[in-house]
């Protein structure tokens, strides 16, 4: 924690003893395992009013083929305990029965089973760590689940250059320790880092906490090599940062939610791992200041900046009531945290010490506190990252992840608050601020259709009024691709059914997601 | 220029006094026109094999369709004198006779053109500042040509979230002056920003100086508004950091040359105007030290490096003799322009400065300048970006603009010095070697066949073999679209053409251009 003799020198007052009681350095790898059990969840073809497509059923003779092609036994699971959870989405909203779960090891096998299932007319649905938070990865009736577990090999890492090349199905956590050892990491982080792919990282165009500073996927992926829905292999595998041959094919498959192609090769930017890292978390007393924190950072810290997060009081007691961590700051109506990295520890600590000071003489923030090694730097994240756990702890989630302009940004969790009163158990706001990015989270004891109505689609028309976006970094998935109007014209969507019929005629690729049926 | 005395405090003995002799603060802008004539090029329908599509001709009747619905009689040219300049692109390698120049001032207006154009089967050419340097904005038979030179309003500017939407036909510099007064910067930046517009450098996919700090057009374009060839428009504007609602369309008009749609919109992420920038020019004895120096400059610089150039001791030598610049260093094999950029003026050049001393105290480097004050950066600067002038100068261009890996980067300049022995005039090597990007111009008296052939494939195979891109930012074109198998693998050519013809049915937008015939 802040070094509280040094603060004291340059006259810090604002700046705490603090009491870290029970925090203690969270291994935020166990968290992005799905806390609850499976067996309970509602089938999506009962819950959801969804009409099965025109696919085959896969047979035993199917199961057979795969086996052959797989050649290892362990890449073909049918045990129905097994599947359960392939079946299941974290958030436990989307089950589906898919029978039969293939782990491929490389590019040809993925290849044959597209070209055998495309034939057959069997609808496949690829899964990576299973932490989408939309049921973009699971069946939604019986698709054939083709899981990148397998698909783990670091191709190569070039040290020079800072890029890595890599199968879909690494790890996140473990991509970015290899790295570390280098003095690189990703682009990119987010909570889920103990479980998601790298392969799924880039399907859903993960934004995360280092947005702010590195820019999203769509800049740092390089190259791409997918398996078409017939089982063609499109290469656009490059490791050049820059590549204008035609057209930026790879985009396609960023954020496309495996509807147009199953990634099975990356090679993506590395970005230079920062010698020195403090962490500031601050209250304030209203959603103005928290704005103007946010401005003043990216004004003041510029190049340091690299994670600019908040969550309102009823998130924070969330996270304290169910997880038992401290908040470390008096309690506030907001909380945000800052994050400043650098090359010297020295100028990245003293940028961040004048910033908050500033924020303190203008009368922004009244109080907060600095850490500076890398477990206090882990617990005040935890804090942050832990939110979604905590909610899940509270009940059934209506979990909504939405982009707005900033200057209306956090009316409509206090709007959503005043529409649904007590039908809700909590209502909470949290999010990347930085991008603009604003998760909210309702939670009641079970799922509860009347609410549901209550939310949707109002949620979304607000969002469409202010021109935002009702699916910031999570994607459409299947539980909100029908709300892609409010974010999408009808010209985006008829284009987009275009691609889709161009890239995968039949639509065996992950049906029921992304693109809705009509506009 | 570098303060000697406090330097000299700092034992940095490498560090001579200057003399600027007759570098002046160049004004840039201006040497973004053609230096050259335009009558004397040859129609691109002799000098290159090519087949005329089979499109209608303008008639009188059209051109009064467009008169009536451009209203203003200045945005429909007919006039022959005036018409060369449009039809001759910036190279002066690619001139075309298209009989008519469109200057609409709105989207319904390109909207209406292409309704019209599609209907009748006329081709169509989009025309941005006409500084692309693969003849792709200029007709190559008798295609309309639609400039979007009319279409330069900035439409808003949101200095809270950071945010600029505007038409297509701003012209950089112009933006950028304005951001600059709200302490904004575009995250790109470029040579001809005198003169080139937004609208192509999102066609181009453009590179630039800042792109090793701010990264590619793919992840700061925000939303895109386009008119495809039948006049639909497809609205893809957003101005959310994020949005994961469906394919990201935009990205498939970044780069793609005007063949898919014509960008009438733009919304863009701006960075923040660092508040302090010093640049500095290094000699390097030879290339190993110049790889030594940029990836010293990732690690020690990390977050405040906002440009890496270099250039060899031939094209120096061109700047020096053509345009009397002077070269502020020691006569070396290579140079190198680092640029750091920051919040504070102190950090940012002590970063400097250490790196620098390190440099030299690992015998890396031998000396070098630091110029801190704007004049002096823009001098250093002009060396760096008036190469292209001045090999003009020196005769016909044969340009290539490639990515290659670090390890054998320069090697390619070696051998064609050698293969093409007295041939050329002049073979120099120069670039964005924080990207991997390198430029090759080969210069000679005037056009040559002979020299052309000696050149390509050669070079191209070259790029292939080690998986190089055959064009890093300044795209296909007409001139380069033919060698796309180098870079690109079949199944992707094959994806391309499906794109292509599910936007224009027809090919009426900007034939020839982009994709070739066959693979
Ligand atoms: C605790 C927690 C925190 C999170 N924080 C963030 C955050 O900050 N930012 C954010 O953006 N998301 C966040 N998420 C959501 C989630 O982690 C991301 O969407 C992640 O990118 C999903 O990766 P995955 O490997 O788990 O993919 P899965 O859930 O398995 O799949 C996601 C989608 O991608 C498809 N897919 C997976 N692999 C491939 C492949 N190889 N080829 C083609 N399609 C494929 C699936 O079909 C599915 O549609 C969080 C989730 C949790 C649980
Ligand atoms: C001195 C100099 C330095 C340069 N430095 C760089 C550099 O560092 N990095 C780099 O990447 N490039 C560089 N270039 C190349 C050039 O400046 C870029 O390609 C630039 O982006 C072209 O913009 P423009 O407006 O001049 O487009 P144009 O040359 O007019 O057109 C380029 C292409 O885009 C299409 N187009 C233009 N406007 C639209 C539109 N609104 N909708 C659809 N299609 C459109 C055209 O049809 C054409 O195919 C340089 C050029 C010069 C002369």
């Amino acid at each position: 924690m802040a070094n509280v003799q040094a603060f004291a020198k340059r006259s810090l007052y604002y700046l705490k003893q603090l009491q870290w009681r029970c925090l203690s350095s969270t291994v935020l790898s166990h968290m992005s395992k799905s806390p609850l059990l499976f067996d309970n969840v509602e089938l999506a073809s009962n819950r959801y009013d969804i009409q099965r497509g025109n696919f085959a059923k896969a047979t035993q003779q199917d199961i057979n083929y795969f086996k052959d092609i797989l050649s290892s036994q362990s890449a073909v699971i049918t045990d129905a305990e097994e599947l359960i959870g392939s079946n299941t989405d974290w958030l436990q909203v989307v089950r589906g029965s898919g029978p039969v779960l293939l782990k491929p090891e490389n590019t040809e096998q993925v290849s044959k089973i597209m070209q055998y299932c495309n034939n057959r007319n069997l609808a496949v649905v690829p899964q990576g760590g299973k932490t989408g938070l939309v049921g973009g990865g699971v069946p939604v009736f019986d698709e054939i689940i083709l899981s990148t577990s397998r698909m783990n090999n670091v191709i190569d890492v070039d040290k020079i250059s800072g890029t890595l090349v890599c199968q879909p199905g690494c790890i996140l956590q473990e991509l970015e320790d290899r790295l570390n050892s280098d003095n690189f990491i990703l682009p990119y982080d987010l909570g889920a880092r103990g479980s998601c792919h790298i392969g799924g990282n880039l399907s859903t165009n993960a934004g995360g906490i280092r947005l702010v500073r590195y820019g999203s996927l769509h800049g740092s992926v390089l190259g791409v090599e997918a398996v078409l829905a017939d089982g063609t292999v499109l290469d656009c595998m490059s490791t050049c940062r820059k590549d204008n041959t035609g057209y930026d094919l790879k985009q396609l498959f960023i954020g496309s939610e495996g509807t147009l192609g199953i990634i099975t090769k990356v090679a993506i930017a590395l970005a230079q791992k920062p010698r020195a890292q403090c962490v500031a978390l601050i209250g304030c007393n209203n959603f103005e200041n928290v704005k103007q924190v946010f401005s003043s950072a990216r004004k003041d810290l510029c190049e340091y900046l690299s994670a600019c997060e908040f969550m309102d009081s009823k998130i924070m007691s969330l996270v304290e009531n169910h997880l038992k961590l401290t908040n470390p700051v008096q309690t506030s109506s907001f909380y945000v945290l800052i994050e400043a990295s650098g090359s010297s520890e020295q100028y990245c600590k003293t940028a961040l010490l004048d910033f908050l000071e500033t924020l303190i003489e203008s009368k922004v923030i009244k109080e907060g506190i600095v850490a500076d090694n890398s477990v206090q730097i882990k617990d005040v994240w935890a804090l942050r990252e832990r939110v979604l756990e905590a909610c899940q702890h509270d009940g059934y989630v209506f979990k909504y992840d939405v982009s707005l302009p900033l200057r209306v940004f956090y009316n409509i969790v206090d709007d959503l608050r005043s529409r649904l009163g007590s039908q809700a158990k909590s209502i909470g706001g949290y999010g990347h601020i930085g991008d603009g990015n604003l998760h909210i989270n309702i939670t009641c004891e079970e799922y509860n259709k009347q609410l549901e109505k209550a939310i949707e689609p109002y949620i979304f028309e607000w969002i469409g009024k202010y021109k935002g976006s009702v699916s910031a970094e999570h994607g459409m998935g299947f539980i909100k691709r029908k709300y892609m109007n409010y974010s999408k014209s009808e010209a985006a969507y008829n284009t987009m059914k275009g691609i889709k019929q161009l890239l995968d005629p039949k639509g065996i690729l992950n049906p029921y997601k992304t693109i809705p049926d009509q506009y």
